[in-house]
């Protein structure tokens, strides 16, 4: 860092390359520093529910070794198969079940961070409570990787739920199946999960890993929703709650997943969309996120904007949260279409997410992808204040140039 | 704001003056820029689980408010009754439910700013969740009034946990009563709330309110315990394992408070300490936090310390996030032992708990009274960055000067 940064070379940083909006990708050449080496979990501190990991600990990897311990580390993207605790830290990842427990910043303590002066600081205290200057750690996480290179993490742990159970509900309406989400809070739910799906979505799935997955015609929506704890009774009481919710909301049929196998089925379905929708044909896949009880509008209106322009869409996402991933196909369109009029349905969706009081992403970050609609939910103003806060940490701009802003 | 900022004039924004640290005192003359008339709560969203807020509306207003709606804003620093939620958030204030549910910072979506320069920004979105950019909202949050003036504020609610059982354990030893905290969590309990408290804090509390107390001779700590949630029988439950952990952990007795008026004696004790401390003598609190399983090595390096500058301390606080306050007697040594000698005290005491993974401030900041210290636990790079962050927002130095750094 210190030789890159006297000489002005870039460096991108990059974990798995799983990010969705091209963080990882060197724009202006330079070095790129693969992370994946530095994969060691270095403690796992039973007495404090704390582990020390280095950045390029695969996510899965993490949660089940702490799980071997009864701890738990929620945060969850369908990429935790692959992608790395680094890059999650760069993106502040979520994933379903942040909707209960909260996003990767929710189990960050402490970071080492390499700064492109090649200094080294830790950014906080191994604490769960900190109040002691500004608050650099929360600074760092997400911040893809334009402000130092983070080496070694404290993450906050918690008692692993022992049981669970997992939901799908079918509605004739989309718009329906929208509205419940609210309505499953304010009828006093909490479920661990809650996940909006188009049968589209699980067609596709069902195709990309060449399972069946039947979707019946009558069926415009699914939610998927898994409510978690450690008492079988309380759960099943839960699960009775939803139920009446659910049907109340004109849900047309609630299958509950018995097995083991059929609840991995599912989640390997949900897990397999965004790859699913590549696959299938080119596609952008936008991270909207709204106040949950404003989802109906926001997809009533991505629906009728696409429909105007010709487009067709594949949400699902984690809808208890109001995120809502919008995926637009490219089909037969021409690259002259997709590459220009299709920018402008995707400023349309945003405009409205914005009018809803939400913002363009909840979990996937800016990177290069978004970066052109930043400024429709971000002030001038406020990017200014990001770039400046950038030059504090990298005077000469060489780390992950070309990002967010 | 403009106006002081052309004249360079200092503005010291203060909301209740009930902070720890100083942080609302002017330094430097100019303007003190009292925030208490801007005490709206402007809509509870009992769709969302959100609220939006002004600055000056008091913490316990706020929270019986929206306890109304069946709807929880966790956050309870001990001055629950004055403090305003604009403060709280300057400092990440905690208080004993933080424990289960965390602190202001888990709270705030979007907080709309006053900068220096008369511009308006919202920080954030109204969302669950944000990747948009770096977290502006996260950096504000803890910025003790020094960054911008906070306006509005949106904040997350959560439903209200109906039931709640609060125990009190007595120790002999107090190191003993530290080590049950870490074997607590470890045993598979998660109280809503664990706080330590020596039995002069105790005794100077029922002092101060004028209330009956008896803390027996051979009783040297009690930890103060609540269960929550909305199950009668799985709270007893874990009643019942919590006696198990802490008898195994030698505690003396365990006392169940059955009735709200002998729980609500408890917390009113328990409030009462700093205030009931401050009156009995000339004071210093300190707010170090550990991983908790270090508890027992700051509670006794602490003793040792102080005992060697023939110092009286008593300590109290949030002992399931590590979080002791050290409160420094002055009793009656001179001005000149208290404003010098004790200071190389509190260094130790400081220097002790940095080397235990801890920090100076849990919840409390940094201010005006713990500047001086603030370089023990934070290298020369990080002030550093902290005073450019610092010019990002306030080029001319003119918010809340003299204040952490």
């Amino acid at each position: 860092m210190k030789y890159c940064n006297s000489k002005h070379i870039c460096v991108t940083p990059r974990g798995a390359g799983t990010g969705l909006s091209g963080g990882a990708l060197p724009v202006y050449g330079g070095v790129v520093l693969g992370l994946q080496r530095m994969n060691s979990i270095v403690k796992v501190d039973t007495e404090n529910f704390q582990a020390i990991v280095e950045p390029g600990v695969i996510n899965e990897v993490l949660q089940q070794t702490v799980k071997e311990y009864g701890l738990f580390y929620p945060p969850d993207p369908a990429s935790k198969g692959t992608c790395f605790i680094g890059g999650n830290i760069a993106h502040c990842s979520g994933g379903p079940r942040a909707l209960k427990y909260g996003t990767t910043r929710d189990y960050v303590l402490n970071l080492e961070v390499v700064l492109p002066s090649g200094d080294i600081i830790w950014t906080g205290a191994n604490t769960l409570k900190y109040a002691s200057g500004y608050n650099l750690t929360h600074l760092i996480i997400g911040s893809e990787g334009t402000l130092g290179i983070v080496t070694k993490i404290v993450l906050k742990l918690i008692p692993f739920p022992t049981q669970n159970s997992l939901l799908l509900a079918s509605f004739a309406s989309p718009i329906d199946a929208c509205r419940a989400v609210s309505s499953i809070f304010m009828g006093g739910c909490s479920p661990s999960v809650c996940e909006f799906i188009e049968p589209l979505a699980f067609r596709l799935a069902a195709d990309y890993l060449q399972v069946a997955f039947e979707t019946p015609e009558t069926v415009q929506a699914y939610l998927l929703i898994e409510i978690d704890g450690n008492n079988g009774e309380l759960i099943a009481k839960e699960c009775e709650n939803m139920y009446t919710i659910l049907t109340e909301g004109n849900c047309l049929e609630v299958l509950l997943a018995t097995t083991t196998s059929e609840k991995e089925h599912l989640w390997k379905l949900r897990r397999s969309m965004g790859e699913a929708s590549k696959k299938s044909t080119v596609y952008k896949e936008e991270d909207t996120v709204v106040p949950r009880a404003q989802l109906p509008e926001l997809f009533a209106g991505t629906k009728t904007i696409a429909a105007r322009y010709g487009l067709r869409t594949v949400c699902y996402g984690h809808a208890g949260d109001g995120n809502l991933h919008i995926n637009i196909l490219k089909d037969e369109h021409s690259d002259a279409y997709w590459n220009h009029e299709v920018k402008e349905a995707i400023k349309e969706i945003f405009r409205l997410c914005i009018s809803l009081g939400g913002t363009i992403s909840g979990e996937h970050g800016i990177g290069l992808v978004q970066k052109e609609y930043l400024p429709l939910a971000v002030s001038e103003i406020q990017i200014d204040l990001m770039r400046n806060i950038k030059r504090c940490f990298d005077p000469n701009l060489i780390l992950n140039p070309g990002k967010i802003f």
